[in-house]
């Protein structure tokens, strides 16, 4: 299968990690999307994802799977071992609830500031920004963080007390936080700590290599 | 189990017409959350539930899981037929991906329109609009319909041959449409008809009443 990306991407960092941490590499080809030429705005790829988001991941049939949860899904399905989104009907609710939370609250809310209030992917491609809306987004962000850093206070990861699809959303939430200089406020000592846990993964330290590692011939 | 949501609501709806589609509802009782009053946004509910938002499932050991997505994952890991949300890997891709289309293309694109560019819940509710914003979302869903009606030009249901989650998160959308007066663009033909088709279900149809039924003592 194909992974349509960008490799310092904050949302293609959630599948390289998916990926890394499931062990699949050897399974997947990586291709560029140039964001910054906007090349996910364009027809051609729109075709394929008609929201116009990375990551994409193409089936070896052609079919076209977006959205970082449902690509996360069809993995774990055709995988065994580690299992991301949860085996018991309790784990699966509180990791899908804590993975779409950490959208909500954090990843997306500082996409939309990026995207809005600050000069984002250049004046090519932001054609239309509401900066009071993006603003608005960025202190719902740090917000976020603190509720985060609430949860981790009791527990090792965000779903509970094992890795899940729910930790991954977060990193990529503070991975996007650090390209638009969005810092940690400094009373998140529990988030911190666990971010510091999380880069050391290498599934998150290695993930923007991660395409250029020999694979055996398909 | 415990179902907080309010009868009406187009997310609510979500979850009801799953409770019916899987025939559980004499497992479920339900709670009115009343958005009108902005319960939803007051410290009781936010505890158990950060996002305000409705539903939120109770589960008998008093746990509390919110988001929709998740609350459908929980309800097919619980029961049996029918699975809503995919059985192969391919399907939970494909369900999962559209599900989540339906909700930023369409559901929640109308949710926005409606809470920042109409009187939405009222003046003591919606205490910060972005009314600009809001009508860039309704466009966006107007955009939505006619990219699902292309859709169902060449299949039945919304992600392939079989009623799933993402069937139910569209109905949301128009079901949310509905309330706004957001009508479906004429040319919309296979969509509405399919829209016909869901509303004669009788978990769409009966769902606002759901909660009168007579239960088994539990």
């Amino acid at each position: 299968m194909k992974i349509l990306d960008f490799p310092t991407g904050p949302y293609p960092a959630r599948i390289r990690i998916a990926i890394a941490e499931k062990g699949l590499q050897s399974r997947v080809q990586f291709e560029t999307v140039d964001l910054y030429k906007g090349e996910h705005k364009q027809p051609a790829f729109l075709a394929k994802n008609y929201s116009g988001t990375l990551p994409v991941l193409e089936m070896d049939d052609g079919t076209f799977l977006a959205e970082c949860t449902a690509i996360t899904e069809y993995l774990d399905a055709l995988d065994g071992e580690p299992i991301l989104t949860g085996v018991t009907a309790r784990e699966k609710g509180l990791i899908h609830m804590m993975s779409k939370r950490a959208e909500l609250e954090l990843l997306d809310a500082v996409s939309v500031y990026f995207h809005h209030a600050t000069p984002g992917l250049g004046p090519d491609v932001e054609i239309y920004q509401n900066p009071e809306w993006g603003l608005r987004q960025r202190d719902k962000a740090l917000r976020g963080m603190r509720y985060f850093d609430s949860l981790l206070r009791d527990r090792a990861f965000i779903a509970g007390d094992r890795f899940s699809m729910a930790d991954i959303t977060v990193i990529g939430g503070l991975i996007f936080s650090n390209i638009v200089k969005l810092a940690l406020p400094q009373d998140c000592e529990a988030l911190a700590a666990w971010w510091v846990g999380m880069q050391a993964r290498p599934s998150v330290r290695n993930r923007v290599t991660m395409s250029d590692k020999p694979r055996p011939p398909v």
